[in-house]
């Protein structure tokens, strides 16, 4: 009698049912009366009518697949003039286009791992960065989060070509990296400081050019920064900006650009119709910020523990895992989506609900998603008010609110 | 003075070029004279005016984006929908789309992979189930190609769960893998099948059902597919099919699926639509296998060494990388576009022309591609007339041709 190849596969799934933990798919219907406040479409554009016309537009004219490869029939002049205003947009010398962030990622730290290289990876980067450096099968020191201490010592305890990787803002926590310190640290140690804006592009910098703009850091020679045309620029994608030769060796060595089909003509359309547009409307930027720091303030002001946002993420402590699923329920029920994070999806275990901030929320949504929020916490979301922040974590003298 | 972080890059470029092996990319235009012989678009489909529809109508409807990960905001009931309708197609119980082909491949390999698990893979398989085996820091054994003696014994010095990985049809040299032995090897051993079927989807099986219809394996309980949208279909994207439970623990465990931006709507959109006229008129799939045995049939009769096809990919062996290169840019010059696959991305170090068939190709297109090919052939290239083989090969009566 053969064995079932997929017993052990049962046995997971009863543990995760068991302790809760089971997800399921919930498809969402064309329209919808909830107030989306769990994408990371931050500058609100992924409907917007011009990214829209784009995508359509950009089907029509090229198709809707590449048909192959970059390297042999998937590169159409779309693509390097995405590439091009790209690369111009967040200041770097060059950019290339792959078919998702997760990819460019991959395909940045596997190729920017010299032989005998050394990958210095911060604790909270997200899933994509860590699978390269498992992928580049590099030597790898894991610095615990926003370590820039560990990061100096995993660089003098090492000799030869080094790569310092982190998120520029972390995913769960929408926390900053400390990026002037950390390309200080690579800059004294020769090595190359290679920086996931996923989350910054659109949001941070001048007029959305990004994190590594906004610390002037953008188009350093030994600085390389991944992009995600899925979360601002509202359509699919990813990009690795940085100098032309660096560029020009993913182009020769990654092989999640080589071995890949190119990013589909439509979501190159739309992410380049979304990046023209910021370029007009800059304000979008600034919006996006100032509803996240608006959602923040009247979080805590509520008695609710939350990190101070650095971008467009507003991460809210839940007491357990199962709490966080129930409030993310309730507020479902009353209207309301926010992102429910918990294990195993965190690296530390801590549940939370994830709210993120768009450009397009209006004041009076802002008010509204706070209000059933805060009716829908759990006992134990909330401190006593005599512990709440006042001015002070908003202003940002503080940061007691960091989980 | 810093050292350069990537000076060993400026290193690596000069050895590229100096052995003629850099590459760059050249963006197409709109609109060309040239035949494409080179890209994935097997049915043709990339640019039909429904499949085009398809894509630009999903952007409309659910914007450009899908706005987050599938199990936040991602999923539409699009996605639901492309799901239900590929598992279906394909004699699968059900179906996770991923962004990509390639994040399809590193999901399915990672997550089937159970603790103290062993992969047996394929030397001749795709870049992405290689670093699928690498990210799941599996015990791997890589089998000769298309050597079932040699999966064999790997399963039987093995006690625990076992998956049994290969391209249904390899992408290099088009040639088949040996499904029902190796389904039979799986079974007896209780070992999982996981079987990537980009270059048989559209192509093989019933209607273009695919290798796993066409070798009666579809829907087995300890067999799991792999598709990508971004060939036959036109479109971009993957997708995994397997037993319900396989495609839950997916859903639950797979990093590449959790991790990433749902695919964008215009790209699902427009895999049904490609999907939906292909269960229409089933004769695409049969038209694209006879072009491409018309085109070995040719090639061989003139002397060339090609691998017979098994679906659409035909390999023309060249005798050096150099003279490949010089190959395909002759043969561009004369009008036609080939792939030209050399090294390092070819496992064997073998220089080969990569001719792919298409289903809306005329049989002129056909000849003329052929006369071309055949022109530009660099000496070495062709055998000695009396060595041709007559019906042979064509007939699968013997396989000297293959390389
Ligand atoms: C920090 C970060 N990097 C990379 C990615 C992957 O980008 P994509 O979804 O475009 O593959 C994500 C999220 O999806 C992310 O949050
Ligand atoms: C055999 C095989 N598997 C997987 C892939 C990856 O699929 P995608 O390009 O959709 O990522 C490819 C080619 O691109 C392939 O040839």
């Amino acid at each position: 009698m053969p064995q079932d190849p997929f017993e052990w596969i049962g046995a997971q799934a009863d543990a995760r049912r068991r302790a809760g933990l089971a997800r399921t798919l919930r498809p969402r219907p064309e329209r919808s009366a909830v107030l989306d406040l769990a994408s990371n479409d931050y500058l609100g554009l992924a409907r917007h009518p011009e990214v829209v016309q784009g995508a359509a537009e950009a089907a029509r004219l090229w198709g809707a697949g590449a048909t192959g490869s970059r390297l042999v029939t998937g590169s159409t002049a779309l693509h390097a003039e995405l590439e091009d205003e790209l690369a111009a947009f967040c200041g770097f010398e060059a950019a290339l286009v792959l078919s998702s962030g997760y990819a460019a990622n991959l395909a940045a730290v596997t190729a920017l791992n010299g032989a005998g290289g050394l990958l210095v990876s911060d604790a909270g980067n997200h899933a994509s960065l860590i699978d390269g450096c498992r992928l580049s099968r590099a030597a790898t020191v894991v610095t615990p989060h926003r370590d820039t201490t560990a990061v100096r010592k995993a660089l003098e305890g090492h000799d030869g070509p080094a790569v310092v990787v982190t998120d520029a803002v972390f995913s769960v926590d929408g926390d900053a990296a400390p990026l002037a310190e950390l390309a200080a640290l690579a800059g004294a140690h020769g090595a190359a400081l290679l920086v996931d804006d996923a989350h910054g592009l659109g949001v941070l910098g001048d007029g959305g050019r990004g994190a590594l703009d906004a610390a002037g850091l953008a188009g350093g020679a030994g600085t390389v920064a991944t992009v995600t045309l899925s979360k601002s620029l509202g359509s699919q994608g990813g990009a690795v900006l940085g100098p032309a030769r660096v560029i020009e060796h993913l182009v020769n060595t990654a092989r999640t650009f080589i071995f890949d089909t190119g990013l589909a003509p439509a979501a190159a359309g739309g992410a380049l119709s979304a990046l023209r547009l910021l370029g007009r409307e800059p304000g979008r930027a600034v919006r996006a910020r100032e509803v996240a720091t608006g959602l923040h303030r009247r979080l805590t002001a509520s008695g609710l523990t939350a990190v101070r946002p650095d971008a467009c993420v507003v991460s809210v402590r839940a007491p357990s895992a199962e709490d966080a699923v129930r409030w993310a329920q309730d507020c479902r029920a009353a209207g309301i989506q926010a992102g429910c994070f918990r294990p195993p999806s965190v690296p530390d275990g801590i549940s939370r609900l994830r709210l993120t901030a768009r450009a397009d929320l209006t004041d009076r949504q802002v008010e509204e998603a706070v209000e059933v929020v805060v009716a829908t916490a759990p006992t134990g979301a909330r401190m006593p008010s005599a512990d709440r922040p006042s001015g002070a974590a908003e202003a940002g003298l503080g940061r007691a609110d960091r989980s």
